[in-house]
């Protein structure tokens, strides 16, 4: 491998010589412990890896990481409708900024594959059927506790994310969730985890698929964040054994 | 209105073409559902939802969202001067760096308005008078609490904080808070929204408005930061009504 | 001086001049309040000043302050190898795009000082000797709460980081300490600041000088950071007392 391979390969200044010259060990850890081991354990499919990837760095708006990640993603198998629709989702649970930052470099990584807007879900699509009965129970819970807190919050939280965004069929709810969850644990929004980590397994994550995440994330997010998700995820995870 | 508009309007490279080619639904979203539909709720003034918005993208490091809401907040009636000065406040309330970042902007929006300095709040500025029992009050308990673990930091923030940037003239004590509260949910700092709601309705800001903060800045910093932001808002909306 | 000097003194292109056409005040606070007072403070040392505001800028992500601040770093006394290996060390505590966000700044500042990959840290070398009996307990207690929750990421945290990073010598213990402490306050990771401030102190922090980090801290990463550690970091050092 060429030393000045560029680690972001399209748009990206940084190549594994531009890391060395700062940081022997960083260069060794990212090729050998990243590249050529966390990536390659089999608890999770590269393309797992790339969803939760893809959500961290856009949840925590790592700009230089973004090039690499889409177009390794896109390598990995998501493909560029289901990119486009993660930074969609993302616009929600991470915030419009950080979509946004998204969409400048994804739009080169797009236009250097001669990915068209036919590949892309469009803006309206025929949406997912809902199951009424767990909806309502959601809203209702939800509208109990807050809604008189934020009746505008509560009302879109059901018009544009659970009546719209998540009945889009151009991510799979499973894959949906699990951008969700990365999100959650990329910004350490732990109170938020126990709802869409539940989701998320009813949705098909396993359980070893949940924990892999955080054998994953704790490098893209940082340890800590990985940490303290731990007690949240163990809850979860003893909860549903229970029942 | 054309595509190729700049969404972007000051400096940054993104039009509503660039959102459409990697996310036609993001565009839509981004037109129809903020700006066409949010933006025009009554619940809360364009200037407010302005405000609200500027403290968001600074205080979550959102550099390409920027250019556009600073210009938009200018449009909404919010004055240079107090654009300005919410730049200063956040210094203190989202890190040095985040107000750096954004002066890196707003130099080039004032300079395009011809913005000059003599419309800017001057660096000493006569301070508005102090409500001296209250701010005691706080210093005490804040001294009581914390006085022996970091006495530097109790001591510059009734210095700098509470007997200075809070008194100076540029924003209104109202604005400040909203400033204030806004970012404290954009850094999912829940911690510390219970005092500064609370001073944020002290300084004349409803429950209805602070209600709509919640479902303005969902779209902003992203959902999981106004749900974590529920149940303390909650909180503080049912003690001042109890008492 | 000039007031067209760079406060970005290396890369960057913001001068005193820019922040004064934006905040004459954020100008006056940045030259007197933080250059003039807080760093000059005795209660911490100038090359401890500026391993905290590096570790915070770099958790933060907050690229425009990098340059300054790295170079500041350098003029401080903290050894290009040192740098070198604050950034490694918070690619795994503050995330991987944080750290490679800061090979991109780091890599001109030390082109511009010529500083060549023979003052920086190899990729492997001899480890510090590793204190057995504190190791396993750690690693018992965290293998007894989270194995099997996620048993990749317990085995990572005892290869990696226990048994590699925080054994190589280019940095002491006391100081990746302090790089992990201003990490975690930055990033408002509370729920890890009692293991790793306890951690920091058996390993030769002061409980002056963690105080003294708020202090310094609350201006870098914004006043509700250093609050929120502040409860968290007080009963640290009651325990500690009582024991």
């Amino acid at each position: 491998m060429s030393d000045s391979k560029k680690i972001d390969a399209t748009a990206g200044p940084l190549t594994y010589d531009d890391v060395r010259s700062v940081s022997p060990a960083l260069e060794y850890y990212t090729r050998e412990s990243l590249l050529g081991g966390l990536w390659k354990r089999p608890e999770l499919s590269p393309r797992d890896r790339s969803i939760v990837t893809v959500a961290s760095v856009i949840a925590r708006n790592q700009n230089i990481e973004m090039p690499v990640h889409f177009a390794l993603a896109l390598d990995n198998g998501v493909r560029p409708a289901e990119l486009s629709e993660i930074i969609t989702h993302l616009a929600f649970y991470a915030g419009w900024g950080n979509a946004m930052a998204a969409v400048a470099v994804a739009k080169d990584v797009f236009h250097q594959r001669s990915i068209g807007i036919d590949q892309l879900p469009p803006a309206k699509d025929k949406l997912l059927p809902l199951n009424e009965e767990v909806e309502k129970q959601r809203a209702n819970q939800v509208g109990n506790n807050f809604g008189a807190v934020s009746p505008g919050l509560v009302q879109n939280t059901t018009d544009f994310l659970f009546r719209d965004l998540w009945l889009r069929p151009a991510l799979a709810p499973r894959d949906r969730s699990l951008v969700t969850v990365s999100a959650l644990i990329a910004n350490g929004q732990t109170a938020q985890i126990t709802y869409h980590l539940g989701r998320a397994m009813d949705n098909g994550l396993t359980q070893a698929q949940a924990s892999e995440v955080l054998t994953h994330i704790a490098f893209y997010a940082g340890w800590p964040c990985a940490f303290s998700a731990l007690p949240v995820v163990k809850d979860v995870f003893e909860r549903r054994i229970a029942h």
